[in-house]
Formats: C-alpha cells, structure tokens, sequence
C-alpha cells in the first residue's frame, strides 16, 4: 500500500494472480502482478503524489486446478459466503484439505474463517487489472493495448457415468453399460450444443475426462468429466448448460448407465467495466500514443469477482498467436512495457479523482 | 515339478497367472495357481504316480497393466523373439525398466538374455490351465464345468492425437482442433465398428483414454486411447482393426489434429485346445458326475499363447454374475474345488498317455 495524499478516500488497487495451471505457460497473471509493482515503482520515480492510496494486490488460487473452482481468492475478497462454508471440506487431489495448504503456505489464520477477508463495498474506488489477452485478436490487428468493456460469463460443471465395468473380452456388447463412453458421448453433446448456440461468443470444453479403473482390458465402470462454458451472454450460455444437463440424462438412459453426479461448480455472471476507468484507460493509451481498442474478455479473471465489490477495469496486452495455458505462451518486454505504462497512468488518473 | 515314472517322455504342465489389473478381484488367475497345486497335492495324497512328469507353472504379468503388453511370461515361453527384443527397451509408468523390475522382483538373469527361457516344441504333452470363466454363461445355465474348444483372438491398439490445445475460454470454436474431442469420436467410433461386424463374438473396449494437459480450462492438446478388440474369427477382427484405422485418419483430418500415433501392440491369432485333451476334460468331468458345456473363451489367457508350443487345454468354473477384473469378482469354495478335481483327474490321465 502506497499511502495517498487523503488516506481517508477509497483507495485504487490494482493487481492479479501468481498461480498457474499444470504444463501453463508464465504470462498469465504474473504479467499483472509484476506489471501492478513495477506500474508503482514508476509513478515514485516520477515524483508523483497520488491522493488516493494505491494498493497491490497478489491474488492466489486464480486457476481451478487444485481445489477444483476458480478464482478463489477475488470469490472470498467479494464476499462469497457459499465458498467460505464450501472450503471447510475441501481437498485437493491428495486429499491435503484447503485449510491445510493454505496454512502451509503462510496464509490461513487460526479461526479458519475466511469471512474475516470479504471486502465492504467502497473499500476501493477502482480496481484495475494487466492481463495477457489469452486470444490472437490484439496480435493479428498490430494493437497495443486491449480496454476491456466487459468479462463473458464463465460456468463449470462436474459429470459423473456409472456402469458394471467388467472384462473387456469376456462381456458381450449388448450386455455393457460403458460409462467411458457415455462421457465419450457427452464430451461430443457439449461442443454440439455450443456450436448450436449460433454464436462466435459462446464456447465450451471438455479439459478433463478420467476413465475407472482405467485398464485396457477393463470396460470402464465411471468416468468423470469436467466442463467449461462461457459466453458473453449469460442467458444463452444458460440454456446450453441446460442442454448439457438433458444429454447427460438421455445418454444415461439410452446407456443404461447410472448418472451419480452433475453438479454445476460455479456459474457466474458476466461482469462490465465501470465507465469512468475504461475512459482513464483509453485517455491514458492516447497521452502515450498506443494504439489500443475496446473488446470483450472471453477468458475470466479475478477482476470479474472484484467487479461484485468496486468498479472495476482491465487493460490487455497482446500474446503470441494467442496461446495461453500451455507453455508456448509469450509477451514481448515491447507489449509488458506498453501495458506497465497504460496501467501507471490509468492508476494515477484514478487516484486523483 | 513332480518326477514321473518315465522321466524322458515330455512332462504334463498346467498352472495360471498371479498378477492382476488395478482394481482388480483376487480369483482371476490366482484359482489356477493355486488350483494347480491342490491338485498335484490330491494327486500325491491318492497314491497317483505319474507316468509322465507334472509340472506346476506360475506366470506373472498375465495382465498389459504395467508394461502395456499382456502376458509377459508365456509370450516368452512360447519362444516370441520380437517381445525379448522390445523388452530390452521397455519401462513401465514410472519409467522403471522391464529388466530392473524383473531383478527387482529375484527373477532375471546377468546377461538379460530373455531367448534363454523360450521352451522347445515338445517340451510338454500337455498345458492345462484351470480359470474363473470371466463370463456369465456357466452361472447363469447353473453347469459346474466349462471346457474350452478355442480362446478369441486378441488385439490391442494405442492411438495418440495431437492439437494446438489453448485456453477454453479465449479460443473460438471455428479455431480449435481438440485433440479430446478426436479421442471420444474415436472411442464411439471403435463401439460402431464392431457392432456393424453384426456378430455376437466380435467385442472392442477403450479401457484407456487420457487427456493433457487435464484442466478444466485448457482445451486438451494431446489425447492418448487404448483399444482392445477380440473375436473368435481372425479375420473379422483384423477388418474392425482396419476401420478403428480408417476412422482414427479421417477423425484426425476432419478436426485438423495430428494422429500422432497409430500403434497395433499385439494382434494375435486365435488358438484352438488339443482335441486329446478336451477328451480327457470331458471324461473327468463325466467320471466326477459334474455337469460340463464346451465353450469359447473370449477373454484371452496364457493358453493361447502356450498353445503356440504346446498340446493346450483349458477348465472354466462358475463366477458371480461373470464379473471380473473388479473387486465383485467371486468363485464359491464348491466352484473351486469342482474345477481342482476335474484339473487332478485330467492331468492324472494326460500323464498316463
């Protein structure tokens, strides 16, 4: 925290994650993060005085892949009671409870009660975060800055097939009910009704599909898949996961398969940048002549659970070819510079006002 | 081995597998070990003696679990060079190597030389092998005595595909080439193609199907599957191996991913049981006053591949529901011992040939 000229105001914050998902590359939040402290190392070397404070914050668990939801962190700051009373029981794939690893990280305090985190609304004035697009879009169009006017709406579902399993030889097919391939089925019946959405914004993935027990000679008796959504219109996006729910019924049926698990893990809102940071955002590109265009993310962030708690803005940087989340993610020193800038300038705005 | 009045004539063998899949039931295999050993004890307990040797045999790695290819020790028994080659270069999951295991497990020798253990033709009269039936057929006619005419001609195929992967929130639906997406097609596709064969003996499983990098909000860049497929009727198998071929090119060609593996681990051919041997099955059977069907074995053992250098036989016994390959898998104490008496009396009758 940089103590402004009138600490009594809301203060600015702004900032972004440090963890990563498995095989990531190393972008993806550490840009926003390093970018957040290097934005304030700059605007003290200029001399200037900001009047509202200015605050860095390092999000962590941004990513679903260890304890299965995302975004932990800006969930808690913005208050989520749900996942609060949820992480009492949860445990990662080694079965090391949330309380634990966050202890053995230096971070849990002695009650376990997270609500001591949630954020008051006004706590911030504005919180802006740097982010690598995590699309070609800034790339292909030769732009330098990316002024996010809104974040699409994200949902993740857990689905779980239950069979007889068996020999792979000595079972005939008409005898099988064969929960790999009724999560087969299922991971195709996503894609099609997302492409049936008729939309470019609506998106959906399969990322992980376990067979049990897992051998070639054994008929799988469970699977498990895991399913992401989005779309920048909430409803739509809706009325796909409702059509995922009734694929998932019909092919149980038509299987003869046990459906033992469809649990919708998070569906969240799409969030809108506040007006007032998107014009600091685009005066700033201006005054340091960076070509610079408005869009949607359709990636999400933790700035679409701070936007539950304070006006909230991002600023984007182009990533090589778009690729994120895999270890041929890249941003040129070129493009973290431009986005340090836009965001020192935007912080300073907004600390003045 | 138990010494026959004539040692010089080839001995009379039988014994099973004691390994198993993970998950796995505790009778597979390990009734025909033990099995074998109670019955050359009834043998000495009766006052039997041998005219020809008996022989008890232990396989291990029965099962393709650990080094991805079945039944380890009688392919070698039964003299397959191609096998000791590809396991001087074989290690397991962990990247342990076949030798180090084997050293580690008291079995292999100084010079790895696995062309030591290949047996001569001639070696044996007779391989009998005792086994859960792995199907329902006998519970369900309520027989005791399943004798095996010919065991179903086993393949097995690893398929890997490769995509671009990418964030499944930033990446548009025309842009993906989803290499999960290739493997449930493929998975679906193999189910197809044995059912079009339109007979009741053709099966094919995916028992194995793995995603990377496995998050939920990654699109899968590289996909792994595992196919078995098994018929009575060579042929027909090898032509449903040709369209899962076809299939897996024209999947990776219409969804823009890489088939960056099409491998056929092993495509063995059927093997039909001595007709001597199923007579003195037979009469065993008859003389004990158990009731007895022949049969097929569809599942695979490691009498197909000890019919490749010797007379072969096989007895099947009951098992719940014809579960196997998961822990409900279940023989009766009567079961059992029904199969060890008509094991005793044939070998006492092979060995008097």
């Amino acid at each position: 925290m940089w103590e402004g000229l009138q600490p009594e105001l809301a203060a600015v914050a702004t900032g972004s994650h440090i963890d990563a998902i498995p095989y990531s590359g190393k972008y993806d939040g550490v840009v926003g993060v390093l970018g957040a402290i290097e934005a304030i190392n700059v605007l003290k070397r200029s001399g200037f005085k900001p009047k509202r404070s200015l605050e860095v914050i390092l999000f962590t668990s941004e990513e679903p892949t260890r304890f299965g939801i995302s975004c932990l962190g800006s969930r808690l700051l913005a208050g989520s009671e749900a996942l609060a009373n949820a992480l009492k029981t949860t445990v990662d794939g080694q079965n090391i409870s949330f309380f634990d690893a966050a202890r053995s990280a230096g971070y849990a305090n002695d009650q376990d009660d997270l609500s001591s985190v949630f954020l008051k609304k006004g706590t911030y004035s504005a919180f802006v975060e740097l982010h690598i697009e995590q699309g070609p879009i800034l790339e292909e169009e030769g732009i330098s800055i990316g002024i996010v006017t809104a974040i699409a709406a994200p949902a993740s579902i857990r689905v779980e097939f239950e069979g007889n399993g068996g020999h792979a030889g000595a079972v005939l097919m008409p005898k099988r009910n064969d929960a790999g391939l009724a999560a087969a089925e299922l991971a195709l019946a996503v894609e099609r009704h997302v492409l049936e959405s008729g939309s470019i914004d609506s998106v959906g993935t399969v990322g992980i599909l376990e067979l049990h027990p897992g051998a070639i000679n054994s008929i799988p008796s469970k699977s498990h898949i895991e399913i992401d959504t989005r779309d920048i219109d909430e409803e739509r996006r809706n009325i796909i996961i409702e059509k995922i729910r009734q694929s998932a019924n019909t092919i149980a049926i038509n299987r003869g398969v046990r459906l033992s698990e469809f649990k919708i893990i998070n569906q969240d809102p799409p969030a809108l940048s506040e007006k007032s940071i998107i014009e600091a955002m685009e005066a700033s590109s201006k005054e340091l002549n960076l070509t610079h265009k408005l869009m949607i993310s359709r990636a999400y962030h933790d700035s679409l659970f701070m936007a539950r708690v304070s006006p909230m803005g991002m600023i984007f940087i182009p990533c090589y070819k778009g690729y994120s989340h895999k270890p041929e993610e890249f941003s040129s020193v070129d493009d973290i510079s431009n986005g340090v800038k836009v965001l020192a300038l935007t912080l300073a705005k907004l600390s003045l006002e």
